[in-house]
């Protein structure tokens, strides 16, 4: 299965796409859709658009996660970032692909097992899962990633199963699990 | 010039589309675009985005005047509305329709000629000039065509015209306004 998580924004929006095949993530892509801050709302609205169209075209995603977006102090700011939240979520649509929603919360849950998580705790849980280097630039795209990672988790424990394939699917998660708490004791984070 | 007027939502998308020619306004139609609310978010944006597309293919405006997004209340709202004012934005540049943004307050001044008008002086005055029976109905189409309004006003004060436009234009104006103030009279409002 191929994830393509997406961080939305209005003047970046970060994009991470990974396979993940039986607990494994293998990292495909990551970047950035960016558009400048002297053009018009609705040219800006159109790059984050056809940049997110032109990266399921080439990836060929079979889901888009994109995290959910909570009002925060800057009103001015969240109103545009939903605006161009609406013209990604459009994007997968007209594409056909199925779309998956998560909050901050659910995101770190599920990469690294623990909700209050702080940001640097994600990254370097999403670099590890990733088996990269270094933990991915811009920090949008990182973000993406962990969203997609997120989705991976979640789409495992999916209904419509048959029972054989649910009883290998809960011990490769009972793995992925245990791997996860010894990286989660490596970086010292509460259980 | 035809302008396409939109108030923005979610569940309901008004639209008014208004020939101006003059300073005389023509209704030319006016509804709203719908979606259910049991639907997907990327289904219901794709109605809106589909829905706006269809107006602009059929009237062919020369202008699309959108009502500027403020925070409200109900953040969850604003969220899904500005969602949907983003695919809005996005038809309109798809279609390659010049796409002008207006505060309430802008539209107010400029139909009714009073910043702190009520909702029901806007609504009577667009319904005034624009020669109808009755109110236009729902809320929101109202709305729309008061935007659309606003726009020609706006627009009818534009640079770039020879002096001798210019001239018939600020008679024109005058005649407009003079005309207003005699509705603004009947309605009983503050000058």
């Amino acid at each position: 299965m191929i994830i393509l998580g997406i961080d939305p924004g209005y003047a970046i929006v970060g994009y991470g796409i990974v396979g993940y095949d039986s607990h494994n993530f293998t990292p495909l892509a990551y970047g950035a859709v960016t558009t400048e801050a002297g053009l018009p709302a609705d040219r800006r609205l159109e790059m984050v658009y056809d940049g997110v169209c032109s990266i399921i075209d080439r990836y060929r995603p079979d889901a888009v996660a994109v995290e959910q977006l909570f009002f925060t102090t800057n009103q001015k700011t969240v109103i545009m970032v939903a605006q161009a939240r609406g013209v990604i979520l459009l994007a997968a649509k007209k594409k056909g692909v199925p779309v998956y929603e998560y909050t901050p919360l659910q995101v770190k849950q599920s990469v690294v097992g623990y909700g209050k998580a702080i940001k640097k705790q994600v990254m370097e849980m999403t670099r590890k899962l990733l088996r990269l280097e270094k933990v991915p630039k811009p920090d949008d795209a990182a973000d993406a990633l962990a969203i997609a990672i997120c989705h991976g988790h979640s789409a495992s424990s999916y209904v419509g199963k048959s029972k054989l394939e649910e009883a290998i699917a809960k011990s490769e998660q009972r793995d992925a699990l245990r791997r996860r708490e010894l990286e989660q004791k490596k970086l010292g984070l509460p259980r």
